[in-house]
């Protein structure tokens, strides 16, 4: 941490600060330059973040050194993590998984039809929403435990691993019976009860990038989770709220290299979020694989004029099918495989 | 509703629109111009809102016409509601109601402190957190009900009202016992889970805008809490999310009239949390009683330098004072009184 | 200037960044921390801006300490500054200055009406453009030299300072001739050639925000015309671009303290374009005043619907007379007139 | 264009309205539903943006139905346009056309050395920067036109077309003899003198969109050019302004697909200012190809540590190359060369 003076800081107020941190077990050293005078902290910076030496009189900025994350970061692990999902599946190896399926689960024989579709193509993880998280109350808000039962019987009857959103720290234990992988969206990205929850299990948890999230702020919220014992974090770009209006949000591509920059944790990405309208996920899902993501989560209704919710965003089979194809050549560009 | 049609848009396309609505029984108008073809849809609109129509062929695009709010609406009650806090309290009245007090509970003498001078300048509500929702999961995460009772405790011995965040629907029945009002904070702001729970109880709720919040999903969740039938909701601007970094969030000031305008529900500003600097505190909240704001949050802390969170944001209890003095004079300027 | 080092950094690549930089007269203070290595500079900060430092093999990052900005600086100049306008305005001093107007010169009778009407409510100077940036080319571009002859008569005719947008450095010696300050619109902010032009004359300069430009953006474009030599420059708060859409602009109150913190120079607001709407603007004009302002600008049309330009956002002459009142009393309560 | 009326309009503000249209030779369409009653307009909608329908009395909200611009939209010209720069470069057909070089021309010996690797790698178009749009006054501001003549040179010793930035109105002949296409850069997107000046050469223009602009606002700029009859225009996405602080910008990969529907202009992405790093600037140039790009400029510099401006994300000769090499395997993926 780098505390900047005022250029009229007096001597005095450099005894306060240094003091006060001195009984934090900080060594501080004092930089005198022709026209700010700067103090260095060497030592644990977690405790300097304690004390808001912001307001300490003679005080104009204070400079945080270090990332405040510690287990997700690379430094804490050089090599890549994998992440397993059912016996099967690896995500963040050589292989790019796909994910995908309707936004909600709407009955057993809709869902059974999009997964075997899916799985054909390539998909190897069934997603589907039993609890919806709906900005307005009176819209459909999922099938609730009937549709965690129809995703976790269509995922086994067809052979694909299974991920569902939970919403609620109450969820975890009827939620884990059924699917495979937590889902955590974006709105619920910081809702910490929930992250410590899913993070006192031994389940994978798939964490969506909040829609006004930094990367660091992503970053933070996957902490609470491997803070409390359970390293299996997914985490996924999904688009950010901007001023832009001509797709429901703006997929932050540039989030996929940094994240590997910075953390050991698989990256997926979400194009159908990502872009809002079916006509350009192809366009985002063919960026995200060459950029180095390693999954793709992808909405796919049978027909999307009767779905329930997010039917503008979602692929018909056929189309998925030939996106699939292009993902393929597109992989192996880039030295992988899906 | 309104769909746009593209202008290669062909009868059968217009036909397969027409029939599909009509079963839903909404009446539609086509109306045929020279470079468009849109169809008016009359009747009810939540009804279409089930309905992907971005995804029918033919269509360019859809295009609301009514807010998707009821109950929140200034057309479904034209007058200003009043949210009574405790006995004495009126949100939403002539007078300026100003909740003040520090970040988080912190011990019981230091939050008596502060609770008396603040009294003294002039609030009503006493606010401590106890429950604090951090960024890391490595900063200080509030006393728990510890903290709640001391925030009671003082609340009752100095005669001040008591606000506390929420931040866990099991949390419901814990801090009903102990506070007079729920603060949702901006992260929790789509927790729709904790909005229910709320919404079933029947005391007043303090929702904060989220970060990256439209003024109408603020508005959306508020119509949670109140077709759950809590209808005792005080909204409040806290800043947005922006490109700005030179203070923490951008104090959304236009929030202030857009909200009165489109809502009865009083509206609160938190010019703490809205700047993220104790010395721009002070111009903002006069703003916002300028602005038309029914109250205001401030955080108040006896000494800014030990505070276990957002000291840099807190203001002392004597420029807390002057202040107070500062927005009497604004608020008479108004008509309002503090 | 702090160069933070990455945690695997080498002494040969300190001592390549340490022996570059001497070179450039800088003293290095190297800093072994148990986590990061640091090195503070010490010395001419804008010699080191020029070599890019992120790019040496070991840096992580660069964090810079002074601000780049120096003539427009409270460091280095103290005492607010007060730009003259014609004859009898003073911008920056104890007078709220109020410019008002409509968005474009239309025609001499409507000019000469309005400019009667805000006169009388208290407005000092008058507003209105001869050329107007306008989104699409096939929008009224303005009236050009025959406006501005007719905004420099009418200002002469009821005795009111003038105002009027310049949007091209070869503009400059005309709009000299009719208007008494430049106004430089949002979009050209940083049109780098416009504001060196500007700045070689001796005329104030009455410069807005940009869309997306931070308050550190507005500064340094200041510097701009302050470095050709111009000193009387009035920065102007209006709004920036952010993901809300129930205004046109989200107006950044918080941007009057700050500039007040860091410039000498006048702030003044513009709530017309910082809200978008007239609904809204008497609101956003009392908060800006509130906040510590020293000036408004406003747009007010005799008769908006007939505007050919902003008439969604133009007040009425009637409203802009019962505003001024509103405003007297909250200078007053701030220690300031209008 | 549509207007939704308030839920107590009354007919005879129904009737001020519609007289008021007709005359602009305009037909109204009113549909009285249950909730609210609409009009809807069919004839020129430009003569309706004229009137600011917002203010007239009874009316809530005015909603456009045709986009604003014409000669840039698919809806004018159904084929892509392919732009020539010089006499081999086709921008816009099914090979991609990479544009490199430094930031800045800094003298003719290493402008070469860059030249003949970047040509030797695949790029066809040199880039390079005589005037420089620079945050700061104090920063290095270009060579003028002495770097315009070193790049013409090289161009043509190298046999590689040329394009660079112009900032000036004034510039625009100067910049002609020296240069195969005008840059139009970020800050200026709506600088129109400049846009209405190089649209009426023959020369093609580079628009960069702007940092805070809405893709549509993109469109509307390349329409100021085209609408003076300079139809070889491309457009570029550089990356936006959001509140992400990880890298310099936003690059915005939904753009592609978004212009690539909307219009027939080519699309160029410049992933060196997308991200601000060298480091991500790959992954983002890979991403843009998938995505469906015609073109990428990217920033090359012989020695980045050395750079005079954006060293911090200038890709040295041998990285380029290796990019390329991966692009090459991309661009067959999805059906285009580079």
């Amino acid at each position: 941490m780098i505390v900047v003076l005022k250029s009229d800081a007096t001597e005095e107020q450099i005894r306060h600060i240094t003091e006060k941190t001195e009984k934090l077990g900080l060594k501080a050293h004092v930089s005198r330059g022709v026209e700010r005078t700067i103090i260095g902290f060497i030592g644990p910076e977690d405790a300097l973040r304690m004390i808001p030496l912001e307001v300490f009189p003679g005080v104009e900025s204070v400079i945080p050194v270090l990332s405040p994350f510690k287990l997700v970061s690379r430094e804490f692990k050089k090599q890549d993590s994998i992440v397993k999902i059912g016996p099967h599946v690896k995500v963040g190896d050589k292989k790019i998984v796909v994910m995908a399926g309707p936004c909600s689960v709407e009955s057993h024989e809709n869902l059974l039809a999009v997964a075997k579709k899916i799985k054909k193509a390539g998909a190897t993880v069934l997603r589907g929403g039993a609890f919806k998280p709906r900005t307005s109350p009176y819209d459909f808000q999922g099938m609730g435990e009937e549709g965690l039962k129809i995703l976790s019987a269509v995922g086994k009857e067809v052979g694909l691993a299974t991920i569902t959103e939970i919403m609620d720290p109450r969820q975890v234990e009827l939620v884990a019976q059924y699917a495979d992988v937590f889902q955590i969206g974006a709105r619920n990205m910081q809702n910490f009860s929930l992250l410590r929850e899913v993070g006192q299990t031994r389940k994978p948890v798939f964490l969506k990038r909040g829609l006004s999230a930094t990367i660091k702020d992503l970053l933070m919220s996957a902490e609470y989770i491997l803070s409390e014992g359970n390293f299996d974090v997914i985490l996924c770009e999904r688009g950010i709220r901007t001023f832009e209006t001509a797709t429901r949000n703006t997929l932050d591509i540039n989030a996929v290299p940094v994240v590997k920059k910075l953390s050991h944790l698989p990256m997926v990405v979400d194009p159908s979020h990502g872009t809002g309208h079916w006509g350009y996920v192809a366009s985002a899902a063919r960026a995200a694989v060459a950029a180095g993501c390693d999954g793709l989560m992808i909405e796919v209704h049978d027909n999307p004029e009767e779905a329930l919710s997010d039917g503008a965003q979602s692929l018909k089979p056929e189309n998925f099918a030939t996106l699939m194809n292009e993902l393929k050549a597109i992989a192996q560009a880039v030295g992988r495989e899906i």
